[in-house]
């Protein structure tokens, strides 16, 4: 294995953002071989550093020929698409055209089942998906505290509260974070997603509505049990960071080794100017 | 006891809005004697039609020489207390000052709390404390329609897995409401409230965020399992079937006994003419 590994890339097939740089990058230092294939108009135009191609949405056939020219087994996808493609960007290739009921199917099918769908069609082909994490072990956080310090007494009752809230809606496959402030649950994230949902916060605090003294209250976020942290994890990064802090919130907990943190560098530079706790709890740490 | 009943007004003790009324001609048609005891800056005026009095906030010592002057030992505690209360109306009154101990303790703690709490104050002097359901019994509705027709099918699955997210946010304190489209929990409520929740999907479905065809989709509304009903009812009522109907969601479903129908003419008269549906669940038709 250890042999196959050195000859054969991994495969990084990358949407949006800054992450699946950072993923090839660790590779890189992990003594791999790596080939980014890049979303057109989805991809960083900075994938060029690395050995790479680029696929339009809907070139299956081209995405598989270009994994079998140089050898690669192993998948990654990572980075973000776009809630709304740019079909512009469409290339239906033959391959694509002659799977389109298996891929259709897929399709349907909800957020959830469009990723598994896409990695049992992988998985079907021989080819083995691997979470980005598992590669740039960085991008989730052992236990512990990632910025400021660890919240004593109320302030980790709260983050015991949000963890939990999070995790029962988690298991209501509603959504994956939960506000508690002072002892009280005052946001659960469902369709807004959590950039909306701490908004809204921000709003009842402005508003008076929600009322509290100095920096008080956390944002937990957990992986649903039921996503596939392969393809899909909760993920927190700077505008998180921003978010919390004009909501007046005193921190945030995210569940070790379960939520990406993406710029980990510039998320924790944020946090600490700003004097927000950034907190990874043990899962063992908070019952349900 | 029946003599007893018919001896003693009931007292009911009357914050804002239309229900004190309603309590209070229910009362007078059951063959009650009532003591509508409005407080100021919050009691509808219309309250002069019915045997009454008036009392400031802080006039406790007030409140309880009323009671006593009518022989009222059961009492209600009915109608909206504005979020903010208006200040100018307060006036401290003797028994209130020399009970303030008690009586700031028991304000120093959250909603629910001060609720109970003053529910055992009346109680500890050998007060009862009755529901307003109680008196008039058609502010909760039996299991069924109240509007519209029974969803069938998928629109029932909608149903059953929002009240039963609706019953599990319950279960952590944090909410009363969920709104689920086609299989999907799309908003859980927590401090900002029912229609600020409504609101939040009308906005999308409007940007476009959450799409569906037709009217489908349910908000459900169900008491709290610690929630004490006779002081604190989950309500809906006109205004919630506009919010609903501006939403695109298909209807309401509200447990059977638990939740208050404010205005219930008028709420199924704009059910009706929107297109909207009101079904009670009966609780043994959903499971948690």
């Amino acid at each position: 294995v250890a042999t196959q590994q050195t000859e054969h890339p991994i495969a990084i097939i990358a949407g949006g953002g800054s992450v699946p740089l950072h993923v090839a990058n660790a590779a890189l230092s992990g003594g791999r071989k790596v080939l980014v294939i890049g979303i057109k108009g989805e991809a960083n135009p900075g994938i060029d550093r690395f050995a790479h191609d680029w696929i339009h949405f809907g070139q299956m056939g081209r995405l598989l020929k270009l994994l079998d020219d140089h050898g690669a087994v192993e998948l990654v996808l990572v980075g973000g698409i776009n809630a709304r493609p740019d079909f512009s960007q469409l290339r239906l290739d033959f391959w694509t055209l002659k799977n389109l009921p298996e891929i259709l199917s897929i399709m349907s099918k909800g957020d959830d089942s469009v990723l598994s769908g896409t990695i049992k069609m992988f998985e079907a082909r021989g080819y083995t998906v691997v979470g980005a994490h598992e590669i740039a072990a960085d991008l989730v956080s052992l236990p512990g505290v990632i910025a400021g310090t660890k919240p004593e007494s109320n302030g980790f009752d709260d983050i015991k509260l949000a963890i939990s809230a999070a995790r029962n809606i988690g298991k209501l496959d509603a959504g994956q974070a939960a506000i508690v402030v002072n002892g009280r649950i005052v946001a659960l994230e469902a369709a807004e997603g959590t950039d909306e949902m701490i908004a809204r916060v921000a709003r009842l605090n402005a508003s008076g509505r929600l009322k509290w003294k100095g920096r008080v209250g956390v944002l937990a976020k957990c992986a649903k049990p039921q996503q596939d942290l392969r393809v899909d994890m909760p993920t927190i990064g700077p505008d998180t960071v921003t978010a919390v802090d004009r909501a007046g919130l005193a921190g945030i907990a995210i569940e070790a080794r379960q939520v990406m943190i993406i710029e980990r560098d510039e998320t924790r530079r944020r946090a600490e100017l700003a004097g927000v706790f950034i907190f990874a709890v043990d899962e063992r740490e908070v019952a349900i």
